[in-house]
């Protein structure tokens, strides 16, 4: 679907029937309208905002780019148009920017943290994600500068713990190898032998779950001694925090994936402030 | 729109083509699966789960209620059915109980901090929720014993500083007051002066923005003055923080409003477990 | 949902697969078109028809403005563009105009007659509406003059007989004010002992449901003796036809709905005339 | 579409975020409805109203069949079920059926007139319906024992006054017959002598739009004369009321379609009483 | 439903999350694209992909008009735009037209074989088109010069064999005839004698289903014979191949409805080039 | 999105208010009905039209499994209840089955032509579907044992000609290759040149484009030579008919697609025939 009509089921939430305050109060007038951050960090929704001011009629200025780093009081956005779509898209259009650029800014940290230990390692994000927004968390995550791992569930072969629990590692991998010629096979194990059978059935990408660094740098030596390392992409996930992240970074690993990306986000604070419309 | 049918897109946003994983490796047989909290707090979004877990033919059974005090490793949710169905709203259900439960502690948390110090003002959230999730997000705030404030912009009438940037308060509050019989006016104001004005204009709330602990008791003391105290709700709103609730709760207001509830959400976190049916 | 997002489903619910008859005899041509009223009254739906047509690429002319009092003959819309589009949404538009526009004049009429003998007192809608197209009947009362009164159940709080059939009346008053801080508290009640009762218990408004005149002269007067006339509303309801409302508006009551404004309509009669357009 | 998928749009325009009251003031109990008929005449309505409930999981059982004459306090549905769910419904079920039995009475009245006169004749409905209830003014036409005449744009072919301003009538109608093999064609004439060239191009039925009595007795001896008469169907229509309707229907005409069947509907009225469940 | 929203539906179908592809690949520039018919036959489909493109923003200029003859290599469409939603559209675009065009075309040649025969007789399709497509086949066949026939279950009265196992051939059509004023009644029948019996209880069509060339001929005289021939259409259906086609369409019928038509389609090559945009 | 709602869409074009047949002269009443097949081949679509016809209240019996081989007469379905539901649903039942087998059929035949002789080499399918059916496309390849390759435009990266018309091959590859962790990267070239770009450039697959089998031995060849075969797959592609087939299997080659098995489809026989219940 695209994303507009995703931002018009946004506004249908937040307006059943219209915004019955500006009906009341604010005669047929046009006005000005500024975005501004007010925070530091990297910036993220303003391509979706403006598409959906669009839609409404309303004019849009782009005073940044998406994944542009701004500053506290910088212009973001400048919107000119009738006043009751402007108030009628306000706090949606500030709910996007406000979680996009909260996680682009937490993501692109996230990057520069590896990327400064480890310049092949990625970032990824998961499906950790607030349903309803799931497909802007994942852009705001790629704004940022990391990976946004599956879009969802159609979109890449994921063997999971839970999928090991009614299914044998190796005949799962088999299955899905022998019948995915197209898309790459990830599986994830928790022990250096499940890493080795997974890689032994054909896996493309082997996501070690829950492990230590030094379980992780065990479960690599296994694979290179078995001549299976340079077959295979390497992915860390479970409770790596920001704390941690250095210590695994540090590791012979292709990608980290990072829940709170999109699980834990603290609102990056941007306003709209209107401005009357001194010419009618 | 039914709480069902929110659900339904979200399972469609992360399943456009079906979950091609589970479609691949898992046969047709059914499961258990055990949902667990994995830390304390109040857990929210069970009934929603339940329905949506009905909807594709699970068989639910809730070992909590929303609301209930929830400890680490405490189940809270018991499945059975087909197993790909199950596999299929893992993750979006995982989603739900996260978001919603952490905004139900926190929530709860804070009501208990203001009752604490006075019983009779309340906690309020505002519409800085996720879009897409916003009813979800007002629901966990109930849960929480919070108020969910309007639940969207057609649900009350609330004159805020955009509005007045356009029209003069007092002429909005008039018109609002005049036209709407059936729905309490409320009002956004800056300073005393303006708190007195939307007061004596009709306004039934008074929502006092920014301001300090003093120049909240201020302008109680200038509307007890005019004998408006009464009249009124008062509300307060904007940047309060956890730290400084105590201060603002000590006050004679009604109601504390608090964006961090719902634009700052940090996952709950909960897990779910697939069991083999022994039983086929 | 947008007005338009309505109206386009009526379009659909009245030409499937498109107008037939205009796909086969009509050419590739443009056109004119007239809309007239051919009666006296308040016309209404303009809006709505113009935001349908410039849909649908047709240009659109308003000669009248919703809540105008017209005359027979009148030309209220002037249309010109594709003739087969005009053809299609014909139909469509003289039903919103006929029926929005009776239901405007029925109103004005009883505003009037209220407001002649009682200046305070307002004229209210019911739900008592025609299914899919309830917003456009309680905008219609609007642009009478009326108050729409809650525009559906999500949007005020209304305890009425059959709510009492099942909890206790001071209860579910106090249930609604302890939790509903942002809305009033409507209740519905058929004696003056129940009026006193929900008073006490909080209710902001008190509805009188099928009482006499004498009835209800009787309610306000115990209200008054108990001190609570000036703390709420009082609103008529139940059975008042045009003929008695001159008893009840006499009274000192706030507002009185009427059912017949949305579920008796007859017809407005608008016409619709196509004029050849001779600038090819 | 199916009725049940417009009726639950009914529902959603209804309670965009479900019945704050009853979730406020209502606790999880069961109950019994009962609805009646306050007035004397033909009930419809029912079928959709069951099926509704149902699909709300309410136990419905019919007390009276679509088509039934029913009088004053019959019992016409018992409902039985979740409290909460069936007052969700109410309004709407009461209005479905408010509007459909007010037309099937109307209509049974005007059928019976006809009838009784020229039992050949039938009595058909227009489009000149409730936008959004088309399909159900259709049908409750149809239990009122008239012809719903098309349904839409999409389901016949009937070339009126308004394609006639843009192309002439013989040729129009000789396109439309070379054309359509499957469908009839009709054709909205207002002189005989149209009438006549409608008929001689083949037009199938041939709807007398606006003409007194003698004009149409003129128009039907004409088309006598020219041996046309039998080999089409004539309709008349346009301002046809109730009182002059005894004058068209002793003409040798086939149908009389009359637009206040839908345009002007007067509620019939029916009430819906909770009961307490005594058996919990 | 406007044919738009179908091929919008098309579009998510084909792009749930976006063309992924392009989204990484392509970059903000515009171009132009070409498309061209790769073998000789009858165009469709360019009204509707015009209509596609134009809602992407992207200029069409139509090198020809549905209907027309194309030759191979002829240029058909040449769109210019944005080279993102070029890529977008492209295959939809290309299996609209490559599926009707070869409709028309098959359609054309079989109008072609029976009209040199029969100059009287109608080609028809069936029902029997692709689920999500139907609308558009049915297009495509009378772009090619086809009647559409029903259009779909909504659109005309059809008693096919499965409903005379279930009711008596007479009465249903009797019933039918009863009812159905606007409609014109079709039956299908397999023997002479049900023809008959057909024709006398009031059927408009007769469709003679799977009969030899004998057996309709007999019919047929059967029909005369009672002086019922003129009086109805006679349809044939059934095993009508083309190698067949001329021996039926040399008897005196009405239509011949083909389900091969739209059952069995063999794509019409068409192909789309992008080329680079000089002037940027 | 779900198949059932896709399938729910098809019921709702072939019947936008009811099947008007069916209810004009089918009464309230259960029947039985058969589906069998009229030819041999590969059985498909079963399973999406027992949950259609679950849906509707129907009993199914399914007396064959997809991707079964039947015969001239066998049952494939048994379906018993309502028989206006099941006269609904009949056509797209058949319609459904009637192309998801043939293209089952088609695909099985090309999968053992290929297999016979190559028993590496996989059979799959292009994006050449009908729209709005094309999941039930790529779901009936399946059931003849191809792979459906890119499901949808989100499915997979697959840079085409058109793409190269654009940006340059070995840039292309890179940019992708380096943002894409999890997926595979394949590319469409047309040389051999192009080929050991692309290899050398990091793609995973590469589609060689209407190749002669001349000149994609060579360019395996070269591959080879430059040690690039082996991390590679090799995808042919563009123009391979059924009598080609065997030429070009016979190659070193991982996957053969082939456009006409879904875009030149026709119509697997089969039949829908009611049987009157005798136990009513």
């Amino acid at each position: 679907m695209e994303l507009l009509n995703y931002m018009l089921r946004f506004i249908e939430e937040d307006a059943p029937i219209g915004d019955i305050t500006s009906l009341l109060v604010i005669p047929d007038i046009t006005c000005n309208a500024i975005m501004t951050a007010e925070q530091d960090g990297i910036i993220a929704g303003l391509t979706e905002v403006s598409t959906l001011c669009s839609h409404f009629g309303i004019t849009v200025k782009q005073d940044a780019e998406d994944g542009n780093l701004v500053g506290k009081n910088d212009m973001i956005l400048s919107l000119s148009g009738d006043a009751k779509k402007i108030l009628l898209v306000e706090r949606t259009a500030l709910n996007i920017v406000g979680r996009m650029s909260s996680i682009a800014t937490q993501t692109r940290k996230m990057v520069d943290i590896v990327s400064s230990i480890n310049p092949h390692c990625r970032v990824a994000a998961t499906r950790k994600t607030c349903p309803g927004f799931q497909i802007f968390d994942k852009k705001a995550v790629q704004i940022g500068g990391g990976d946004p791992h599956r879009m969802n569930l159609s979109d890449g072969i994921l063997i999971k713990d839970n999928h090991l629990a009614l299914v044998p590692l190796r005949s799962a991998v088999r299955t899905a190898k022998n019948v995915s010629v197209f898309k790459k096979i990830e599986v994830e194990v928790e022990t250096s032998d499940d890493a080795l059978i997974a890689a032994t059935a054909g896996a493309d990408i082997i996501m070690l779950d829950n492990m230590t660094p030094y379980q992780v740098a065990r479960t690599i030596e296994v694979l290179k001694r078995e001549g299976m390392r340079d077959r295979i992409l390497i992915e860390l996930s479970g409770g790596i925090t920001e704390s941690l992240l250095i210590n695994y970074a540090a590791l012979d690993v292709d990608v980290i994936s990072l829940g709170f990306l999109t699980h834990s986000v603290c609102n990056f604070s941007v306003n709209l402030e209107i401005v009357p419309d001194n010419n009618p």
